[in-house]
This record gives structure tokens, C-alpha cells and sequence, in this order.
């Protein structure tokens, strides 16, 4: 199917929106009538430098205001359209989207938007043109689909067919099987977009919040499904009004885009079923469910306090790395490389890489490969293992290893062994639970459609945390049984590279006895993030867990939380650069993430770091 | 009156927020208790600082879900409640804020709520404290106020009162002057915030938009004159949650806050009117609404093209100061100062002050000041005039001035007199139309609230501008007569100091005859921003303005606009270092800025800065 995207889902002038969508691989645009009047280059540049991207036109959008109006109107309605069908002559585009009339002018008459919508296909018919006609959600008379289709269906022009827009059609909830009702030659167009569900007015909502399909809460595969089962066979086209894409960059923006357009043909395609998946919709190879984390890799400066604070924690140093000023450091099937090779980041210490357990190291590479992922060249010397590694939004590096796996050589081969630790030698910590990893919060979206798409990973809510300074954005993505779990943090919009304090990253640790580790930590002269009294105050109001318990949580600084599954203790280790260490450990089958201790975390680690917001 | 505020409207750590609200003025705060148990500061550390800044602690909140439920949860609440009695004994509090249940747990029966709400209240007695009970506007079942008092009416304990919220009684739509039947002694305590008018759930809008009152769209006045007339003698007390204000600097906003209630209590005292305004409500001098604009002062490091560029338009230098390395350029009543004084500023010229004239010059620094505006210091020299100035949000230097006026001391005669231009010679150009000042994307309401308040300017609807970067907010305060009109633009949200693009600053200069005007221009050899020839096709198919007419448009590139009062036609010159100049002409009574052609102003300047957005 051909892939194509809206000029306003990208920022910039039109020619940096075309060579964006052209550098990402898309087949077609719809040219956003404001691009082009707001820009420079003439009708004819567009169409030759569209060409030259390989890019077809594929719409002209929007006409607005049109149909079901008085006569007096209909004629400035028509003089307008004649305009721009010459102009679309100009730009070589054939297709004119009109949108249902949204001004007081409209008349609730379904013949006369019928009659006059004839006209105007009439009119296009001489210069070659179709026109799609949408509902918009917020059209006067005219804002569902079905009504639209019934319109069209009246007027009954080869010329007139209607155009979708999932968010339009999924944001009012109105049911997408319907379309199947509509034969797929009178479906002209369409459109596609994802929105996270906020409780908003739809036209707020819709010019704000839209996002890329899959980044969002709708079910637009399937509506795919429904429409591609009516024969529709023209474009998948993208359209997105966000607040945030408008800022970013367009290059990258496309390539979000795209990447959203391939997993969410995969999802139609299941959608369909194998006989009924037209051919166009080839799947890229299935994802590869990482089932837990083969490692953590510090990018440090220097040693500085970490060999200390590991050796706190338990860990040992098992090994060096044969040919790079890397130390392996193991406890349980918990291991943290600290890479003293690593240039110098001004923040400090980083989580540079992140290593995935993976039942095929190489399927999970061409599966991020064809998710457009950067797959990062394999600078190995001549007796290291062969490391399968992509880059994820953020720039941290995600390496696919089998660790000491009989059919496969293991990462850690490289590494001359030290003392060699048991992976049950008794520890407390036993695994890495989840990894947290702050985000620039213009790729947030992009970030978690990432680790859905290519990872495989399920997206669970998006979470608030009040700050100090600002409210923070949180979403987990996590395999089914919990084996890897990555939070995604979003800095507070507007907090940007010069400001550390918004792009904490840490490792959170699994402990089968956080007593005895938060014990042990204190006994080496270590002291955890230190938590307020007035916590273990509020603690004991909200819960009664026994005075004993409650001592005991206060003495080791300990803090605590439950759901209807278990319960959950953790603490934090101080802050090194960007990057602290939390244990924690899962009682019972306790599935969150400690959450509403998260405010109590950053105030403490603010008063810590010291740092104050900009004037 | 009381002034309040509560900690969870300032940013940083309690520490951080008791010194803000201690420095702006006010006489006490809410403590908002995830300030206190995230804090490392002891209640009784609170007691004392606060006590050392004159801060009373006037209520401890949130209470939650605590009335109206079975017995089994009714205990835990009660044991809930026990604890905080006993912290707000160690912090000296005496009134705590319940706000109305959202729990599952809560049963729809008024009779439990009062039973329940008494004896939470004859426990509270115990220790001195009384109960505020506040219906949230998403409350399982108490949502509206009335609701809440004829729960308390019915519980009829001393210690039992309501809490009124301007936020959950206008966001409703629940009509205040009911208030005026609870009796004054009943309502304990009265929570102020504002709020723009945005189509979305309430939950979500109180969480993220509440601003400060004039800030926002609510009648706040018309509701505390409501509750005043009860005889409600308690504070006045701020709470605001808002995304903005949680990442700002906590001194500014506490400052903003208490200029917001300045200005309140002064509505509030016309409201009630002379005789029943309370002796507490001692109003503010009166504003001194400016009449026209004096001078728009740019600091440039050296003349640069600035020169030329004026004598273009048709200026004339008429002046050099006596004492500073400052030229006066003028035409009509429009005049400009060229200040090469000014520290160089990274961005080039920039608009650094405004002349604004006023009947009154000393009047309105008095209002200015009672307004907690910053009265700029009078540096001048032995044969200066005096000038009034103060400090506007963004830091422009707004002076108020009587130009040439037989009975006051004109800031002109501090300028050697060159050519003396009469101020009805001819000139294309009679007066400075209106100035456009881009404000840091944290300090838009900050700003607009100034501008009302300190300068009875009147605020017209927000705008959205889409620039190919992102979106601009707009939104313009003028005086009645348009004597005076601010355009008050935002650059998008986490664009910031280093991006000069989203900081661009203009002039807009009234023209009687702006085809002659951009004939002399390019007479000249200067070139207005090249308007691309989209714009010109586009507004022929919008309007039909006759052929010769659309080709004169065309030629000179002027834009067009046009409302159901008249017609605007405007062009704009290159920019320099932050600023341009627009001139504009007003025929018949043209009310707008002709924001529909921003969007093509915007991409026609980023085109000439050349500029590209952060990857």
C-alpha cells in the first residue's frame, strides 16, 4: 500500500517537509494548503522537487466551508474552487479534500449539501480532479462518517467519494465496522491518527494531542482492517496535529512516522488473517520478546565511588574485558559493566547501554532493522564475541546477547575472569528489575512506540509525578511476565540539556531480602537517599503495618507501597552523574513500580543535588 | 483582609515556598501535605520559619475520602485522622481541609456524611481544630457547594464549616450567589484560583490550568463579593495547580500571586460598593489608563542599517540627547529612539523601552507601584526631565510620559533640537500603532496580568499562530479607544534564551496611506519581507478585491485582512538583531492585528533567519 504523510505533521518549510518525508521512505504527501501559501516555492517547484523525492502528491487539503450553503455563498464557494483546481493543475495533484462545513452559513440539508457537493465534483471532473469529502468531528451538520457516505451516496458522482479519518471517526466513538457498508471505490481517502485518551473536546483535543498510530490509545488498526476490507486500495496516510512534533525535528519526526506505518500494517495484517491480508501488507519479521536484561553498562569518567557503592551493594568484580578498560561486576544474574573507555559526558557518570536476553540476538536485530532502528556498527577486535546492537531514540545503546548460553557465545567470554561469582551464590540481589530512563520530552511518544514496535514490549498508563519543579511523565513498557521492564520518564516540558536534574536515569535492583542489603549497604559506610521523617509519619497514618514494621522501615529508610497484588519495598542509592541504583523487592505478585513514593524520591534528590529552576 | 497561598502553587521544597510567599507579603499559607512529608523539615522547623517570615499557618490540606462510608473504613479514616490532629498540633495549625470523598467506598447518602462529618469534627474539638469540608467538582457524590453545606447544616457542630473554592464552584457553572444564603460564621475558609476557558474535563483542567485570578477567564470577583456579603471574615487564599507555575521561579510567582490579589480585592471593593466594601479592602490608587504610545526606545549596539531603515519610512532625526549617545527619529506623533548607549545585547537590537503618555505620569507610577511593579531608578542627568518608569514581566522599561504638554516637563526637551518635524507634516505615518513584544514562555499570564492590572489595559480573546516551528500564543490587551495596544506573543513551550527566533519583538507604525508608503520604501532601495506569490493567489480566491486592486497588493507586497468593522492592510521590514517594524493601515474600524497573515509573516521570516530547530 502506499505509505503517505500530511505537510502539517512536520515542522519546518515545505521543502524541509518534503525532503523528510522523502529521506524516510514515504510514497506520497498531502499538501496542507497553509504550507504551501506561507511558503516560497511555486506549485510547479513543489511538484518537480516532489518527483525528484520520489514523492507523489496524493491530496490537496483542506477545502473548507463549502456545502449545504445559500446560493449567494455557493458562488463564492465556487469561484474559490476554481482557483485552486487551477492550482492543483499547477502541482500536479488530483485529489481535493473537502471538509464538512463548519460555518454558521450551513444549512441542515442533506439534499442541498448533495446537490451542491455534485456540482462541485462536476466542476473537478473537467479538470481531472476527485473530490474525498470528510465529517470533521466538529462539522455543523455533517460530523460522522456514515452521514458524510450517505450524502455522497445521494449526490452520486464518479468524481465525489468520501474521505476517513480514524481520529475523527475513533474520537467520537462512533462504531468503524460500519465502513464496511461502504463500497471500498467510494472510499477515496485515508487518513491516520492515534490520540492518547484525555478528557477533552474533541476539536482541543484533536489539534493538540494527535499522535502517530500506536503512540496513542485508539484502535486505528482496526479501523485499517474494516477499511481495507472493503477493497480500499489508496493510500495509508498520515495526518497529525501535535503540539510537540510542530517543534521537533522533521527528518526525525518522518521517521517516527514511518515507523508507526510498518508496525501498524503488521497489526492490520493480523488484523486480516493470512488469506485475506492483501500482498501489499508483507510483515517485517516478528518481534523477539527480550525475556530479561543481560546487563547494565556505565559510561564513567572514571571509577570514581561506584566500585565502592557495588561492592556495598553486594557485587563483585568477576572480570576485565580482554581489550577495553571495561569492569564486569555480577551479583545473582544481576551485571553492571562500568566502561572507564568512554569519552567523557559533562553531566558524569551514564547508562550508555543496556544489554537484552535474547532467545535469537540476530532475529531481534533484523527486527529493529526493519523498524527503521539504527543498528549500530560491530566495532569488535579480533576475539570478541559478535554483539547485535541498536541504538533506541534516546541514544542508549540496546545490545541483544545470550549470556553463557550453550548454543551461542556469550558477551561475557570477554571478559578474563576474576573471581567467578555463582549465579545463585546467595546474594540478595538476584536480577535487574527494570531500568529508568529519563527522556527528552519532545521524543517521548517516539521512545515508547519504540520499545512497543521493535522490543515488543506492552505500554501500560501514563503516570503523573509531581516534581519540585514541574510534573513529570511516566510510562513503563514491560514484557508479559515482567522479566524486562523499562520505565520512561519525560523531563517537564521546557527543561532542556543544561539542566542534569532532568534526565536521571537509573538501575533498579531485585533483592530477595532488602532488609539484609539495606543492612549491608550501611555496614559499608554507604548511606541510601536519605527519606524524611514526616514520610514514615504519613506512612503510618495511611498504613497500619504493625509498630515493628513501621520501626524498621524508618531505621533503614526503606519506603513502601502495595497494590491489590502484593507489596513492594525499595530504597535508592545517592546519585553519581545522571545515574543512581534503587533496589527493590516484588512480595507477592505486586506490579507497579513504587510510584507514589516518586515525589518523595525527587524532592529528596533535589534537596541533595542542589539545584534551583532557571529566573 | 487575610492574604494566603498555598505551597503547592509555588515551585521547589517547602524551605523554598515559605520564603516566597514570606518575601512577596503574604500573611499566611495553605500546607498542601505532599510539601510537608516529601520535606526534611520537621513540623515544628515549619512552625518556626514560617512564624520567623510572619507566615500564619492557615490550613492543613488535602483531607481525603473520608465521610460517607461503612464502618470498617470509617475506623481507618478516623485512625488517619488522629495522626494528622496530632501533626497539626506539632505544627500549629488549626484548620483542616476535607474535601468531599472520590473513593468506590463512598455511599450516596447525606445523613451518613453528616453523622460521620460531626464526629470527625467533635475529635478535631478535642485538639482545637476545626474542619473544613470542601465539595470538589468531582466528587462521587458531593460535587457542588450547596450539596456540601446542607451536609454541615445537617451535622451542626461549631467545629464544622464549608470551604468554598472559586475554581469547583465557576468550573461548574454553579451559580455563586447561592453562596450568600450559608451564614459567614459556616464558611471557614475560601480557596481563590482562575482559570482560562478551555473545553476539557474539569479533573484535568484543575490539575494542569488553574491560574491566578485575572488571569483567567472566571468571574473570582463576582464570587468573593458573594461570600464578603455573608460577613466572612477569613483569608483570601490562592491555590493553584498549573504546570507553568511549577516549573517557575517560586519569588516570581508569589510575587505574581499577590499582585493578582491586589488587584482582586479591588474589583471586589467596586463590587460591593462604598458602603459595604470591608475597611479591609483598602483600594490601590486608580489606574491611569495610558492614552497613546511617546517613543519606542531600541537599544542597538551602533546604528547598523537602523538609519537608513527609518528615513525610508519616511522618519526624520530630529534630535540627539543632551547627556547620552541616544537619537530621536520622528513622524507625526511616531517616534523612535535609537539608544547606541545600550550594553550590546547577543541577539543585536532589541526593543528596550516604551514611552507610554500618560495624563498623569507620577499617578501611574503610584498605581504601578502599589501593584508590586519594580519603579525603575530616576538615573538622569542635571538637565533632564523626569522620567517615571517601571519594569514590565519581560523586563522592557515601560516610562510614562506628557509629551510636549504646556503643563508638565516634556522628556523631548532633553533632545538638541535638529530638524523639527511638525507632528501634522504630512508623513505617511502618524503614530505607533501598537508594539508586539514576544514574552518567555513561563511569564505569558504573569504578563498579561500586568498589563490589565498595573495599566487598565483590557485583554482580548488568546490566539494560536502556527509558525513553522510550533505554535505562538497571542494575546493582545489595548485600552478602549486602541490608544494603547500591547500584542503579548509566547514562543512555544521549551523554546528558550538561545533560540533568538522565538524572541522577535516589532513596532507597528500607523500609516494613512501605506501604498505610498512601501513606494517610498522601495524608492529608497529597501525591500519590505518578500511575501511569496501563494499568498497573493490564495487571497484571490478568498476575496474578490477587483483585479487592479489584488495586482497593487501584489506589487508592493502588502497583506490584507478584513473584519465585519473594516479593513487592514499591512507590511512588514526586514529584522534586525530581534526587531522589525510593521506599518499598518487601518480603514474604516478594523479591529484586529491581521493575525490570519502571521503564519505567513512567520515562515517568511524563518526563510530569511535561515534558521532550523534543535534536532
Amino acid at each position: 500500500m502506499r505509505r503517505s504523510i500530511a505537510t502539517v505533521s512536520l515542522s519546518g518549510s515545505l521543502a524541509d517537509k518534503l525532503t523528510a518525508a522523502g529521506a524516510a521512505g514515504f510514497d506520497g504527501v498531502e499538501i496542507f494548503e497553509n504550507d504551501l501559501v506561507a511558503g516560497d516555492l511555486t506549485p510547479e517547484d513543489v511538484r518537480r522537487r516532489a518527483a525528484d523525492l520520489g514523492l507523489g502528491i496524493d491530496l490537496y487539503q483542506p477545502f473548507r466551508d463549502f456545502e449545504a450553503v445559500p446560493p449567494g455563498v455557493l458562488a463564492g464557494g465556487l469561484r474559490r474552487a476554481e482557483h485552486k483546481f487551477a492550482l492543483m493543475e499547477r502541482l500536479g495533484a488530483t485529489m481535493m479534500l473537502v471538509c464538512s462545513n463548519v460555518s454558521p452559513a450551513a444549512v441542515d440539508d442533506d439534499g442541498l449539501a448533495a446537490e451542491q457537493l455534485k456540482l462541485l465534483a462536476e466542476r473537478a471532473a473537467e479538470h481531472g480532479i476527485r473530490i474525498a469529502y470528510e465529517a470533521l468531528a466538529w462539522g455543523r451538520h455533517v460530523s460522522d462518517y456514515l452521514h458524510a457516505w450517505r450524502i455522497v451516496r445521494e449526490a452520486d458522482h464518479p468524481n465525489l467519494g468520501v474521505c476517513l479519518d480514524s481520529f475523527h471517526i475513533l474520537a467520537r466513538d462512533t462504531g468503524p465496522y460500519a465502513i464496511e457498508t461502504i463500497p471500498g471505490e467510494k472510499i477515496f481517502f485515508l487518513q491516520l491518527a492515534d490520540a492518547p485518551a484525555l478528557p477533552m473536546d474533541v476539536l482541543y483535543w484533536s489539534r493538540h494531542y494527535r499522535c502517530f498510530p500506536g503512540q496513542g490509545d485508539l484502535d486505528v488498526a482496526g479501523l485499517v482492517a474494516s477499511v481495507l476490507r472493503t477493497g480500499y486500495a489508496g493510500p495509508l496516510s498520515l495526518e497529525v496535529f501535535n503540539d510537540i512534533f510542530r517543534q521537533a525535528a522533521a527528518m526525525r519526526t518522518a521517521q517516527d512516522a514511518l515507523r508507526s506505518l510498518i508496525a501498524l500494517e503488521e497489526q492490520v495484517g493480523e488484523r486480516l488473517g493470512g488469506a485475506s491480508r492483501p500482498a501489499a501488507l508483507a510483515p517485517p519479521p516478528r518481534p523477539v520478546v527480550p525475556s530479561g536484561f543481560a546487563f547494565a553498562e556505565l559510561a564513567v569518567p572514571d571509577a570514581g565511588p561506584l566500585p565502592r557503592l557495588l561492592d556495598g551493594l553486594g557485587f563483585t568484580r568477576t572480570g576485565t574485558h580482554a581489550g577495553k578498560p571495561v569492569d564486569l561486576w555480577e551479583q545473582g544474574r544481576a551485571r553492571i559493566l562500568l566502561n572507564r573507555g568512554s569519552a567523557e559526558s559533562q553531566d558524569g557518570p551514564a547508562l550508555g547501554a543496556i544489554g537484552l536476553e535474547s532467545p535469537d540476538p540476530a532475529a531481534s536485530v533484523k527486527r529493529a532493522e526493519a523498524l527503521l532502528s539504527p543498528v549500530l556498527p560491530r566495532l569488535r577486535g579480533p576475539h570478541d564475541a559478535p554483539l547485535d546492537a541498536v541504538a533506541a531514540p534516546d541514544g542508549t545503546e540496546l545490545f541483544f546477547c545470550r549470556t553463557r548460553h550453550p548454543d551461542h557465545t556469550s558477551w561475557t567470554d570477554d571478559f578474563t575472569t576474576g573471581r567467578r561469582a555463582s549465579e545463585d551464590a546467595g546474594g540478595e540481589i538476584t536480577h535487574i528489575d527494570h531500568v529508568a530512563l529519563t527522556q527528552p520530552w519532545h521524543h517521548f511518544d517516539e521512545a515508547s512506540l519504540f520499545y512497543r514496535s521493535v522490543l515488543g514490549l506492552r505500554p501500560h498508563d501514563s503516570l503523573e509525578l509531581p516534581d519540585p519543579y514541574g510534573l513529570l511523565r511516566s510510562r513503563a513498557v514491560s514484557s508479559e511476565d515482567g522479566g524486562v521492564r523499562v520505565a520512561l520518564n519525560v523531563a517537564y516540558v521546557g527543561a532542556h540539556g543544561g539542566r542534569p536534574d532532568a534526565a536521571w536515569q537509573h538501575v533498579a535492583l531485585a533483592s530477595r531480602d532488602i532488609v539484609a542489603g539495606a543492612r549491608r549497604l550501611r555496614a559499608a559506610g554507604l548511606s541510601p537517599l536519605a527519606i524524611p521523617e514526616n514520610y514514615y509519619d504519613d506512612l503510618e497514618a495511611r498504613h497500619d503495618l504493625g509498630t515493628e514494621r513501621h520501626e524498621l522501615l524508618r531505621e533503614l529508610g526503606l519506603l513502601y507501597d502495595r497494590d491489590e497484588y502484593g507489596e513492594f519495598l525499595h530504597f535508592y542509592t545517592a546519585t553519581t552523574g545522571r545515574v543512581f541504583f534503587e533496589i527493590v523487592q516484588r512480595i507477592g505478585d505486586y506490579r507497579g513500580y513504587g510510584a507514589i513514593n516518586a515525589p518523595v524520591r525527587l524532592a529528596a534528590q533535589h534537596t541533595r543535588a542542589q539545584r534551583v529552576p532557571p529566573p
